[in-house]
């Protein structure tokens, strides 16, 4: 019987595929179409934020000192020596005593160092303003480059753009952006027993799954996926159908041949191929042991399981990382059950996560290889590194999130 | 000087965005496109999955009782009957003492309540397997139905739809799938101070960030954006372009007019329009209390403050949940600092989130109303609710992530 003869561990599998993947391309986009991109370079400011000193409130800017000491049944008497009109340079300066009426965003004037908010003054006529509370130095004051310092590094490469990043890019002036350009991924399903989905499987039949959930989960980390559909286990079809694919795309995922025959069949296919090379044949993870990697002229090819869980769970190891995707969320839980792993094999336990009112709980999702149950109640996996042999109920545990 | 006269509660606030926001629209869209879209009716299994017995693993299909009591040193002999072929029913049934190979997917033949993996048998000839460990019944096997039962329903309405989801839909057979109908949004900036990004801002002047910032959060939250850019402090203008924005989207966002003057302004426009009626001014929120919202013939306007931090987190709150998004994702942290509230107001207090090894930290993000600090560190918020007064440090927390 055939054997995997290149297992490897999963952070050298993921090492191997990195060195082979074609160095990152970074394309200039506009900040309008930013959402959910990945920076190519570090975002280094270019001038201080806020650019003058501004006020945070709506109220009286004046020298703090000329507060102190006030209060309710103290008021201090302040001077109203003008109005700071929103986007324009103040033309007066705040000397001992005086105030000028300041907008929220209104530009400090020269000699005035705090702002007092409104619901703390009272107007007295035209010219006085009566303080009841008072202001420390740069209270309701942004100071200049508080906010962001000229050459300071803003985010760093690598990082994947949210709306309040994209807004903090339109502060900075940026209405262009350098960021990681989307890969192409091949997606391939292989095997006699796979049918498109809109057929109903006779027995022994499935439906074709991973071309649907590999083509979103490229999506979802910033590819553009293009399907090539169920290619049954022809070598002449399947090859060409591997190098058309290589042609057109920057990686190329074959799932399917789950089954010993299968994979030599898939595996050959790959191997037939021009300055085809075998990275490794099989990592030392579960799920998804027969993962194999073949360095072909111009490309890379993943085999992935054909079972869809296994096939999800191996590409968000394995390929997601590729395609430029930034730091996955992980979050603290507790394990809700025993979960039994072996010493030299990385476990990647797709767990449901539970707030019980107190505690986040992780609830491993079991269901033999089932794949309904698995696939659609999980949010996130919890890694048992290669040294452990399991985690115990009642541990806490990291969950890395869907 | 001019106040707030229908201050609200959160909870009021929303509750009247959702009575006057039009009913959400369903569209039927290929399931290749439906990554991130929101299920707009429950999903009801048509079948049963997997609708035949079939094998997880590459092994022998047996009787379990006939390998009851099977070792290494005492293994069990079966008879081998013929190969079960992948996709194909078996054309012959398993007896007393016999078995068959059978690939991981395939079907089990008649008379097979289990499957030995070949790991755990030797293969002696033509005819006869060994089996050195015991299988229970229904060993290796996913029973009739037994991921998925006809008739039950397997992800309600308002659901959101990963990759993995995906997945289970295309093994359901279904390749179109009704979902939420995306919403236009409009978006537009008031303000003479606010300048284009791509201008450099004049002393007093700042850049019009939630164009960019609001769009994004649009377009996460499922919307289509359309921005309308920055609209002076001219009253025809601002009512032409509310009107027009109002005509060609299903919700509309005006932000900006943050100073008193500035929010009068913007109010004016807004009741200016054809059957304009208010349905709230001021919430007791923060950030935020500036928050407003109009409802006019044939459409509803929602009025954020100028602030990009507060005008993205009352975004968060009060529209994207109108635009179909799921619930939230939400972690528990512990709170590092202490964080006071007042009693009457629903606080949203930004953290970032650091996990020191053990727990999941969460670190409020402070800094004045400072922008780019507060917007990029920031990973999610902690709502302190209207009846408390503050949260301890040390205190567990629910963290809702951006």
């Amino acid at each position: 019987m055939p054997e995997f003869f290149k297992v490897v561990r999963c952070e050298d599998a993921l090492a191997m595929l990195r060195d082979n993947f074609p160095h990152q391309r970074a394309e200039e986009i506009d900040l309008s179409a930013a959402l959910n991109r990945v920076l190519a370079r570090d975002i280094v400011g270019q001038e201080d934020i806020p650019g003058f000193e501004r006020s945070t409130v709506d109220g009286y800017a004046v020298r703090a000192r000329d507060t102190f000491g006030s209060s309710e049944s103290m008021p201090g008497f302040l001077t109203m020596k003008g109005e700071v009109v929103m986007g324009e340079q103040p033309e007066f300066s705040i000397r001992e005593g005086w105030c000028a009426w300041i907008p929220t965003g209104g530009m400090l004037p020269p000699g005035a160092d705090a702002v007092v908010m409104v619901e703390h003054t009272e107007r007295l006529g035209e010219d006085t303003v009566l303080v009841n509370r008072p202001v420390g130095p740069y209270d309701n004051v942004i100071r200049v480059g508080e906010d962001a310092r000229k050459g300071e590094t803003i985010f760093t490469q690598g990082h994947r753009l949210r709306p309040q990043d994209i807004g903090v890019l339109a502060a900075l002036g940026l209405n262009r952006v350098e960021v990681v350009a989307s890969h192409r991924v091949g997606i391939i399903s292989s095997g006699d027993e796979i049918v498109p989905i809109t057929c109903t499987p006779n027995i022994g039949q499935v439906r074709d799954v991973n071309s649907y959930s590999l083509a979103a989960a490229v999506e979802k980390a910033g590819g553009t996926p293009r399907v090539y559909g169920v290619i049954p286990d022809n070598m002449e079809l399947l090859t060409a159908t591997l190098a058309k694919a290589v042609r057109e795309n920057h990686l190329v995922i074959l799932s399917g041949g789950s089954s010993i025959g299968q994979r030599d069949f898939s595996l050959k296919a790959m191997l037939s191929l021009p300055e085809a090379s075998m990275l490794f044949h099989g990592v030392a993870a579960r799920p998804g042991k027969p993962t194999l990697a073949v360095r072909v002229d111009g490309g890379l090819i993943v085999g992935l399981p054909g079972h869809p869980v296994a096939a999800l769970m191996m590409f968000e190891i394995f390929c997601a990382p590729l395609l430029g995707t930034a730091a996955m969320r992980r979050v603290r839980a507790t394990l809700t059950a025993n979960v039994a792993s072996q010493a030299g094999r990385d476990d990647f336990v797709r767990v449901e996560l539970i707030d019980d009112g107190e505690r986040m709980l992780a609830n491993p999702v079991h269901g033999k290889s089932g794949l309904v149950r698995v696939m659609s109640s999980a949010q996130g996996y919890v890694h048992i590194p290669y040294e452990k042999q399991g985690i115990k109920a009642g541990e806490p545990v990291l969950v890395t999130l869907f």
